[in-house]
């Protein structure tokens, strides 16, 4: 890899930078997956995810990425046939639009323009409308492609009131441990997250958080099927996984889990929403265009009206070792992606910014 | 965990314990699925890939268990109501008939004792009295449960000329890069192994690579579903994976297979299966009984009569650091497993048959 220049800042809104004491805790810890150190493991683990969902319910661990643990979710808490209410303003919410349709189940979406998220208004009405028993409801919490956020907390509350038998599911990739987020309080039934988001750890593992009546609806699976939770719930109750877990990994999402414990979630959330704050407003100051109207602290979206957004990129790369995330799909070519979250702090947002004032203003002068 | 004694040594067969060279690898590229580092290590990956297999196709990367990587093989070269033969003698063998009966295939057994190998004649007298078309053969080259291994070539060299039509898949899981496997000489369409073995990685990527004729098979999803392997060649076709791969996994992978490569495979399996001979020669002095009778060289399952084998289990641990695996299912508490692949070296295998020596001989003594 020689002929590319060195990433030293990785800004994309996950992968994001693997802290040392991470790094310490992959390396000493060669954990068997059938061994008594195991048990120990996955017990601090368990302390470690309920705090980090806010959740006194189990947390199953799960080997694949977040779309693997959501198609899991929807797979095990729904059945054919059955209609599921789904948001859509990007490109995660798109995804579980087609998970549903490919496993048969009926999605009514709620589509809103990438940049704007649907309100609890939107979600009552589509409800009432719809004239079919709805199931469930799934809600990405921070979509990642288009930089937003909805307001979660209001939507459960409302929901939680006016359908109480509704499952409430939520993609959490990126907000768990990013944006406030209180599994329980908001009454969530099922919320999923990964390694390599908020628990700064190489992608590979994901984390699913289920409600008793989420775990009311888990059946064995006929046959062996890998995604079949409920089998995942009885190693559960032994402290155990059902197959070969990503470890490793789990000994550096442990070592994260603590520090999350020891700084307090309040405090990083803080951190997070600061560092959005600082970048959006100097990027305004550039006078760039920020086009999420309901932006998430994890990450914000940006682009500059006549410049080249791919040449920023690269020279991004080029100049100053900063890898930041191009656009995908309607935002491709036209805006980029920077996180907020992991350990960056004021400096990183900083040192970004003004790399984008350099460059853009050699664009601008040349 | 510090009540739990320290494991200095870990002789599982898989995970294994992972080289500094590893490490070192995964702590230094922190690589971006969508930057143009990702397309190097992609091709870099490719090549080393199709080394380990033996193979000219294309190896596709998958987040998550062995199991998972052969279930979406299973379910992307069949159709539900198709004929497979599955050799299963023992737990992995089990689990591809569970797997293929979930997936409503009609999986045709031929089961042997665990210790044993179905040999080329039953294979062939099974197709014949089935009376049904079979579409395919589900082979699990080495049976880690039971420490056993199929005369693959044999098997792959007869069918080919018997049986053409005949899609081969390989549970390649403790095999490949442990025993000579040649995927393509041996007419093989489709091979899975994963991180944690012979690639001496965290477990958490699988890899599958797959012959023209299976590839053929491959349709896109109707939705969208994780383990549609369609859409995983989609984006091979650029050097890239559809969704968030295990990155940090993969650039360790990578320089696992570098070494492969600079070592060559003959090397690497000799050291091996000189391992497997000198350990099971030294238990035999021992008075040891190891129920294989067709072993494969990637472990040794070993037992002795009349001793309580979960105390030689737990003094291995407890008095030298080394932490050996427990049988499953019939094995359970009659037999221990070793491994023989990735470092381990002739004086590992010393070491823990001199220690087994020193337990047993205090066992018999006290």
């Amino acid at each position: 890899m020689n002929a590319l220049p060195e990433v030293k800042y990785l800004m994309t809104p996950g992968p994001v930078p693997i802290p040392d004491f991470v790094f310490d805790a992959l390396k000493t810890t060669p954990v068997h997956h059938r061994s008594p150190h195991f048990t120990v493991l996955y017990e601090s683990l368990q302390k470690g995810l309920q705090y980090f969902f806010q959740t006194h319910n189990p947390v199953l661990i799960f080997g694949g990425s977040g779309s693997a643990a959501m198609e899991a979710v929807i797979q095990n808490l729904f059945d054919p046939g059955d209609a599921v209410v789904i948001t859509q303003n990007g490109k995660f919410g798109n995804r579980w639009v087609k998970t549903a349709a490919g496993l048969k189940l009926e999605p009514v979406e709620i589509s809103s323009p990438w940049g704007q998220v649907p309100h609890v208004q939107d979600i009552e009405a589509t409800l009432l409308a719809s004239g079919k028993k709805i199931k469930g409801i799934i809600l990405t919490h921070s979509e990642t492609s288009a930089g937003t956020a909805l307001n979660l907390e209001e939507i459960c509350f409302r929901l939680k009131r006016t359908h109480p038998d509704l499952m409430i599911i939520t993609d959490s990739i990126s907000s768990a441990g990013i944006l406030p987020f209180y599994m329980d309080n908001w009454g969530i039934d099922a919320a999923v997250s990964t390694s390599q988001k908020a628990l700064m750890n190489p992608a590979g593992a994901a984390f699913i958080a289920l409600s008793e009546k989420a775990r009311k609806k888990l059946k064995p699976a006929t046959g062996f099927r890998y995604n079949a939770l409920h089998m995942y719930l009885e190693a559960h109750q032994e402290s155990s996984v059902p197959l070969t877990p990503p470890a490793q990994i789990l000994s550096g999402v442990d070592a994260c889990l603590r520090w999350y414990q020891d700084q307090g979630l309040p405090k990083i959330w803080n951190q997070i929403h600061s560092n959005a704050r600082i970048f959006r407003k100097e990027m305004l100051k550039l006078g760039a265009i920020l086009p999420a109207q309901s932006p998430s602290d994890a990450l914000t979206a940006w682009g500059f009206e006549n410049l080249n957004m791919i040449q920023i990129q690269n020279q991004l790369l080029n100049n100053y070792g900063i890898l930041v995330e191009g656009g995908q799909d309607v935002y491709k070519g036209k805006y980029l992606r920077t996180a907020h979250f992991g350990m960056l702090k004021t400096e990183d947002m900083v040192r970004l910014t003004q790399a984008i004032a350099e460059i853009t203003s050699s664009m601008l002068n040349p």
